[in-house]
């Protein structure tokens, strides 16, 4: 069905439409749709790498010029070796995937005859939005199709010179609050605030991705540094990315500066507070403690995106513990997005996984794991950092929500009302029967 | 802690960083805070009563005056026969149940000494916004508490006069979505949709409760006369009440007489369209057949929250069965709360139960039936038209969302990738030995 001739509202309500009539679809057929879109993509892959070349070329223009930033051309850029096979393994991994759909996380007797079943089922219409991302098109697909939910697909080509230009398109798409569920961005945190700040329906991702590495006293030095290096040059654009570095004041002048001395080797600008300064230029070579920069309050603030770290040192208090200082730097400034403790004290691990208020709490391992496919879901949705819904990596259980049903025999309210009333018997029953 | 002087934003700021400390708690402290509730709230029953009794003949006169409607004043009064017990029952329901926090619902090994899970947490802080429902602090309390959450609890005393004088209070609060993760209205129409319009933090409920019952043609005309009754009058301010009766044209002379008589008969106001009035007018006595009022189109959009019924014909076209246009119907009108098909049918009933896109849909029973407490959750949070995280009945689970813990021994995500790279096990492993 062509809908580029439809004004935003008739696209959304035919959407919603459709969407009964996707729920309803077996699982076999979601799946033959799958496999006909991996085909088509692996069949054609010449052209779509060529065609990305072409967008690749324009866009580093672009960057050249300032209007395009680097790490979006980055995510833009297809051909990285191994990319394009990802995103096909990707879909053949989603179809590989359990049915998401029917399936029955309750059944409860209410009374003889009545039998109160709780069903997953599709959200409805999904609007998708993203931006210098040409896999998330067939990522985002294959999971809508594989959980039986209507997708309305919207490229934003380049947000950080379009946005104001765009706004005629997309307003009038995030107003159809009544047809659209919810709304998927894939992009710039340019994008999803101002998705954010333009919509009632229900935004499933995350603005920031502002993650920290709390380096605690009991830290194995080795181990410290082999993360640190990974979770800030693995891949500094990506938004699991380490920005703050909280280092307790009892390793500044121990662990801390061969950190220092391998990021650095590694192009690693330090942004540092005057305590974890000092402790570097005593420790480091001259040239090394030359490049040492000052952190100004607002870089505890920032995603860098980029091979800068902000680094800031914890010191106890009389009243509060060093372990209850970084916890609460965290739940300040972090994004929620993912937050790592380093240390060999088990305790000092688990109090901190209980009291930091982020989609993902990681001991002794690395940001970067924050990610669908390295949780075992297949491609993924997005990261959420909201707190309700989805939180973290969303797979395709994020694109489902439940349904109580009831079938009954006749049954009242008012039979199981005042004294002489009949009792429920909530009685659970097995859920494996279907 | 007393927070009365303190402004909207530092309210906010204070709940959230207690929420820390809340999420940490072990359940045996929650469940005595409980234990605390009810047993203060048994021993000053009277005195609740007495004051309640005093807002209530307060309420009775602005009902008189017309500045109140009669729904709001029935709701607010506590001294109708088992209300109370009702309450203070409802608290100790809530502590019996299970901890909703820390249940594991995935464990994975990622790869030796690197597993994952995921955990219930409490959501963060609630703001609570309720209206003449004196019987949902302690509802709600309860549950917040059990669930580790902080709460802000705000009264609004009469919505349907004080919206426009209680801006000044309100806004400010719906405001700090940076600190308050869910607002939980309770209360009347107007009020939830004030709070829509009004917020950008996540809105746990419903506005309307415009449920449906589709009286199918293979009908048993008995038990249709039965639940429709119950579903009408046996608490028509309820928001599970059925506000619009779809009727196969097959049953307009025959089933549809004996039911109307009935409703007639309880004072019900009957609004139909055309082809069911005529067959209405031939079918009953002139005394009742007078009492027949014409539907309008807004009928069917409207929750009368009174003993009125709108009844609409359902007929079959060439493309279409009646099936399908009363799920149309439906899908388009109703407000996604509860819809009910009356059948013999197994084959139509399962149809009705996976094309209609409600929270709650049911067959052969009455739509009074959504209540978290019929269904068994305890006392319940509210009823939820969300399309995502809640939907249906809230009770304790809506109130938790969860977060990924990873325990590792250094793992980099580099060590993962590449054609040399390590593969991820993504081996589940078994999530009852906590």
């Amino acid at each position: 069905m062509s809908l580029t001739a439809c004004s935003p509202s008739e696209i959304a309500q035919a959407a919603s439409a459709v969407s009964r009539q996707l729920a309803a679809l077996p699982v076999a057929s979601r799946n033959d749709a799958l496999t006909a879109i991996h085909s088509a993509l692996r069949q054609h892959k010449d052209v779509v790498l060529e065609a990305n070349a072409r967008d690749v070329e324009t866009a580093a223009e672009a960057v050249n010029n300032g209007q395009l930033s680097q790490s979006i051309l980055k995510r833009l850029d297809l051909s990285r070796p191994g990319k394009y096979d990802e995103m096909l393994q990707g879909i053949l991994d989603v179809r590989g995937l359990t049915d998401p759909l029917g399936k029955i996380s309750l059944r409860t007797l209410l009374d003889e005859g009545l039998v109160l079943e709780r069903v997953s089922c599709p959200i409805g219409v999904l609007l998708i939005i993203f931006e210098a991302r040409p896999e998330v098109i067939a990522n985002i697909s294959a999971l809508s199709i594989k959980s039986g939910n209507a997708a309305i697909l919207k490229d934003f080509p380049n947000a950080a010179i379009q946005l104001v230009e765009s706004r005629d398109v997309i307003l009038p798409l995030l107003a159809q609050d009544k047809y659209i569920d919810l709304v998927v961005p894939r992009g710039s945190n340019e994008l999803v605030r101002f998705i954010k700040a333009n919509t009632k329906i229900p935004v499933l991702g995350h603005a920031d991705g502002l993650c920290s590495i709390y380096l605690h006293s009991d830290a194995d030095g080795e181990m410290a540094k082999k993360v640190i290096l990974d979770a800030k040059i693995n891949y500094p654009a990506a938004c699991n990315a380490v920005e703050t570095l909280l280092v307790d004041q009892s390793v500044l002048s121990t662990l801390l500066p061969p950190i220092a001395e391998a990021l650095l080797e590694h192009g690693v600008s330090l942004r540092c507070d005057s305590e974890s300064k000092a402790a570097l230029m005593a420790a480091l070579s001259p040239n090394q403690a030359t490049l040492l920069q000052d952190a100004t309050e607002s870089d505890y603030d920032t995603e860098f995106l980029d091979l800068i770290l902000a680094v800031k040192t914890i010191s106890a208090t009389p009243s509060s513990s060093s372990l209850d200082i970084a916890m609460s730097h965290i739940n300040a400034h972090s994004s929620k997005h993912t937050d790592v403790i380093l240390t060999s004290s088990r305790e000092a691990a688990e109090r901190f996984l209980v009291g930091v208020d982020s989609a993902g709490v990681y001991w002794n391992t690395s940001s970067r794991l924050a990610d669908g496919m390295r949780y075992g879901f297949g491609t993924e949705v997005g990261i959420s950092t909201n707190k309700i819904h989805s939180r973290g990596p969303v797979g395709l259980e994020g694109l489902t929500i439940y349904k109580y049903l009831i079938r009954g025999s006749g049954q009242t309210a008012g039979e199981f009302q005042g004294a002489d009333g009949k009792q429920f018997k909530h009685e659970e029953l097995p859920i494996s029967d279907k």
